[in-house]
């Protein structure tokens, strides 16, 4: 008896598959791998291009940039320096998927790598499906979007591990709470960890920075 | 000989199929459609809100709001008042398609409209695909996004006819260009027109308001 695997399915196993190919080889590397996820406007390539100046004399960073269109993001982190940058450009995909993943890292020795950023297209829905084999997701949120969007947006808030409030520096300017959005966040994931930076006035980067420092620290790989 | 459609293309052909029925009902009633776009936080809701509350007295507005959970949206344009309004909750989808408004329509008549706004699931990638019978899709984006969103997303400011450039308040707070940002959109569309507004201080929404006000006047149902 065959039974019939509906297309989305399929395409998801196949992505699954790829992806936990993905996770064990970052395993034996000893890779920590982001996948860093927001809606377009959050401030993902800034808070990478900041990232990226803080760690870059002290830990081998790659990223890989993902867009619909242009390599605008890749171009302003290979600016940034002193790291790998990969760009994709999906031409209209709404998201990365593993295959890409696993294509763009043919091109980078990953013996030489201790921190994977993967950024992501800028979509807060689509993404949330996909697996690129990262140890995490990390969701970037804005205050000035609204602080209701982990209720809107409850599968990527799900998925993630870690939230990122960023342009704390506008706080007061719009109606957004941070204990509104701590909370809404929390009522869709109870584990998820916070992070409040503004990449603008520097304001809690250097609690960023620690924190991906232990974490690439623990992996063993230093 | 049969020809094999690949299963988006065939979605896509159904969509285009009543999102046409759906064009020639709102022609047969001199009905203005307007499907408004963004990414999450861009300002849609808040946008919706003032104009409800400008343009109500005048005219019959309808109002069909789509999010991926919750009904937070719809609640927030009700309480606007003096419109009928109705929450599309997808579940998950990251866009609504024409067979979601054609039943979200049964429940409104549509004889008692002037002007009706669909507002999108905030996503500045999938929807463009998806024609819902409107007159004109209206792209938001904030002076908070970067200014090359136009570049970054170029479908939907392809699909596009208008464009409203939101958080005009906040500009000097970052470093988002309003020429960059009418330069980017112009390169991807050349048609497109623009409003600058801010729906905290007001700015601008006389202008839109005028605009709303012309497209109902001119549509032959006053």
């Amino acid at each position: 008896m065959t039974e019939k695997i509906p297309v989305n399915q399929k395409l998801l196993s196949e992505n699954d598959l790829i992806a936990a190919r993905l996770r064990e080889k970052f395993r034996q590397k000893g890779i920590i791998v982001l996948n860093l996820v927001s809606s377009p406007g959050s401030g993902k390539t800034t808070l990478l291009e900041k990232t990226i100046g803080a760690l870059k004399d002290k830990y081998r960073l790659a990223l890989i940039a993902g867009d619909v269109q242009t390599e605008n993001d890749a171009d302003r982190l290979i600016r940034a320096g002193g790291s790998i940058v990969r760009p994709i450009v999906t031409g209209g995909a709404c998201h990365l998927d593993a295959r890409m993943i696993e294509r763009s890292l043919e091109s980078i020795d990953l013996d030489k790598v201790d921190l994977l950023f993967i950024e992501n297209v800028g979509n807060l829905v689509c993404p949330a499906g996909f697996d690129l084999g990262e140890n995490m997701k990390v969701v970037l949120m804005s205050t000035t979007e609204g602080d209701d969007k982990p209720l809107k947006y409850p599968a990527m808030f799900r998925k993630a591990s870690v939230v990122v409030i960023n342009k704390i520096d506008l706080l007061g300017l719009s109606d957004f709470d941070l204990a509104s959005a701590r909370r809404n966040a929390r009522e869709i994931n109870a584990d998820l960890i916070f992070f409040e930076i503004s990449c603008r006035d520097g304001r809690g980067l250097d609690t960023w920075f620690g924190w991906l420092t232990s974490l690439i620290e623990k992996s063993g790989n230093r």
